[in-house]
């Protein structure tokens, strides 16, 4: 049996010795150090991970962190939602996005020109320019071959780019695929949408795509997941892992609550019943904002996973 | 001004009442109340009404609400995501889901065959039985034709059931188009690949989708949304709704909050930040469970407008 | 095992047969369903009920319906912080509450002398008015005794209200304790502190008035509970009902989770392993704005239990 | 105007660096960083500073970092709920809590007696040794003399402890008093009530303790808060403040939401529109558990404030 433990700061403490501080700590505390730790086990155990993320959180500022980690090899396949494709995009392309207030005048902002997100505000300016660098990528794409599964679509524009903090450039270089069963639910869609009104043999094929994620692991693999926020990008991870056999570890982090039923507020206990998680699996859920709990959870598993040699910075 | 008004209980009050009275009550029934009026109001107006909602809702009794609505034509589209597809084909055909437990033993409900959604049952036996259905389905669309936009795809489904209180029924029936952008995130998904991996010229076409969702409304409709929950399914509708000028009327119901920059929890003032909603539109969001909150704003919403003649029951 | 029905609109339907659907619906809806019934069941064994909430609520239209539910005998004990008492006093003297905006510009506001509670306003005036209300009270008080148990203060001042829809004069009238732990905690702690200034022999005795709260129940009595929202006045309850052997029903309304271990956010499940709630207890938490649920609830249960002659309206 | 910045995590990372990078992160990282600014601002500014805490957060190793905090006179006076009271004093003797579960099994654990706060476990026997503990300490204060402000009791027992890590001894050792309006809401007060019972002179003068609070700060003081979590701790504070002419400076950590007009949720914009905030203070709220927020906040302006010389290990 643990015990609570108090907590006491030390000067100079390191953000590994808080994440194990947090272990004796309290609360959504322990729940964090868990993660951290099933993090460094999954690593250990050379299991595959998938990461997954929503697009608000390639909106802040974790996009570099998820490039990083892709770089680092903590992930073996990314699924996230399209928003994070082309604010990836315009990121690499040298766009900025201001640090707002939640509280702000929505009318006025819309007069300006700028939109919100929380926090975060986007230009309209932002969104014109990447409508001018999608186009000629999908040409590209249909000059090589007519009909594309999502993540080979996504792998080809990865390469296109040329910025060392981008996930969908890192992620091209490394392998790793990235898949996004909505694909067309954001402006993205829109350009594709325009550009098959003029090249009518163009195809998107999300079909196709799903072998891709069934067979990017396997049933003997060992599994493991990181799902940072709910939605699809979430739910099509556990599906892939379901699918082989279900996952040895799983970390959940997210707002969402068990309280309504939602996919993005299910815990890791609810997947056991489906299967999605094993009976016998390390998995812990989080509760909390993930561009709190996230950083804090995996620097610390960097940290031992680095003196551990098992990622080398 | 208006102001606080204590709520008094009156023997055989009714729903209407009720909301009535929330008008006047305070913090979320006050926007409850709000939300009950701005449905009135937009059907009223004539607009075109998005309904969207999450998968969670259809596993719940929602479902032969939502296709009640469907018949009563207070919907002129309906974007969710693909579990709802698969959960009312089941519940078309007969299956039963049980009412359970938060906190049930998710390991022994695992060795029993039971899928747990919240408080919510589903056996293995359903998705077993649904394996069945779908692919003599998927047969006769390719017989039909080779490339299928997603809310095409899903009319004809549609119209191979035959139950009064299935979703898809209604919609086929009512000519209501069910968008579904990530059609591929769920079992519905898994049998597509395996059709298509024996059908290779069988091609799901979420593009072309894309423009029959522009196309469903135009810039001079009046427009209105109802949003259930958060998820792809919100923000599909919503982004449909700004390529063609932004809301009139918008209604958010939700358990997520904005402090994340979520989609699901991104409130009607922050879209319109983004023109989404427009500056002078009637916008509203509700936070609490949507079991609760949205049969008692749309029962009152249906009496009145029952009352003005508006919808025929 | 009972199963989810589809939800179905009637024309006319009642609030009765409403929260009926609601028990085979999905989620918090199943909850509050169930929180229904146990209100009925409790009343239905004659249990002793302790009603607690939040001044938020008194802030809203709730107070005249607490009011309403002291004079039809639903509760036997009131338990609520000092905002309830200030504000109730307030309306009794015909202030009034204006209904906001969540997202008032709250630097304007004050410079109006208004304050904001969620959506509504109180305006510096009506507190102005309280601070002469109070002094005169508390000398009659003192020309009684000097050494005042909270509850046996609150019982004088309600007898020197006249207003059918007051919380206070309710209770005075129907001889049912209000308990209020922090008593200092508000505008009205403030009046006290300068009474004392004056008057050193008026004492408040809080600890007298743990006697007052122990044996308004006994260990024999079957005992009720329903705490809506968290707090002290949630706490007090349950205490008092731990100390004299537990709650054999218990309902929990309220928005705040489990997941930081707070008191508000503590579901009856937590409770059992104290015995605040006894293991064979009929108990039910339901998450939600306590302004929608808890008139839903409680109407429902009221119009069965006036159909069953329990309730005379 | 200030950009999200990519997170790049660099092997060695200080908490301090950590929390600089969250300022440009997103959502409630930026949040939680300004939290950290506001208070090093405070702190600088010489500000007479509010500590308040709910009882949870004592049952959590946050006990010590409270009492460390008080050690390096990081706070001028401290409000909290009763829970805490007793638990410090529980630890002060030795008592362990240890580390559970969430979803354990309630009713097996109360036949085990012991008792679940999340998931932290404190036995019966715990409780049964304070009680041995509390009846010596209030026969000397006894001794001493009858009538008792709630903070000069509180510091009388602090005086009886003798353990480092409690905050009622360092407390009391730096003459830093310690609120607790509703002393009566727990264990606590359960024995003041027997204890009164036989010595009916003893008084515990919570209306005194008013006139404590009050003059603790004055309207010249610059005036700072951290309010951890809600409840009347929260409140107590803010009413002080509020009286001796507002805030400068607030920091809000909580998961309660604005959307239900409590007062744990309750904003620094809502306190705006009362005064209890200045117009023109450095106020931010942060959503999150604060078992994971604050110690990350708090630690970086330690080190901050160390480095600065105006805090001494």
């Amino acid at each position: 049996m643990e015990y609570v433990n108090d907590l006491k700061w030390e000067k100079g403490m390191s953000i590994k010795e808080l994440v194990s501080a947090y272990g004796q700590l309290g609360f959504q505390s322990i729940e964090l150090a868990k993660a951290s730790q099933t993090i460094v086990k999954m690593k250990k155990a050379s299991a595959k991970v998938f990461l997954t993320f929503t697009s608000n959180m390639t909106t802040s500022g974790l996009r570099g962190f998820f490039a990083q980690l892709v770089k680092l090899k903590m992930a073996d396949a990314i699924v996230t939602t399209v928003g994070s494709i082309e604010e990836d995009i315009m990121k690499a392309k040298g766009e900025k996005f201001a640090i707002g207030n939640f509280r702000s005048d929505d009318i006025a902002l819309h007069e300006q020109g700028v939109n919100r997100v929380g926090n975060i505000f986007i230009t309209n300016e932002s969104y014109a320019k990447f409508e001018n660098l999608v186009i000629p990528m999908l040409e590209k794409l249909l000059a090589k071959q007519k009909r594309w599964p999502v993540s080979e679509m996504l792998r080809e524009i990865g390469l296109l780019l040329d910025d060392e903090e981008s996930i969908l450039y890192q992620a091209a270089k490394n392998n790793i695929p990235i898949f996004c069963p909505a694909i067309t639910d954001g402006a993205f869609g829109f350009h594709l949408f325009i550009f098959q009104q003029k090249h009518p043999e163009f195809i998107v094929d999300v079909v196709a795509d799903f072998k891709n994620i069934l067979l990017c692991t396997s049933q003997d693999d060992i599994k493991g997941l990181i799902a940072l926020g709910g939605s699809v990008s979430k739910h099509h991870a556990i599906l892939a892992s379901l699918l082989n056999g279900g996952l040895d570890y799983a970390v959940y982090m997210t707002t969402a609550r068990e309280s309504s039923g939602s996919m993005s507020g299910a815990t890791t206990n609810e997947a056991k019943s489906w299967g999605k998680v094993k009976d016998d699996s390390d998995a812990v859920t989080v509760i909390g904002d993930v561009t709190i709990t996230f950083p804090l959870a995996m620097i610390a598993a960097l940290e031992e996973l680095a003196k551990a040699g098992v990622v080398k910075q």
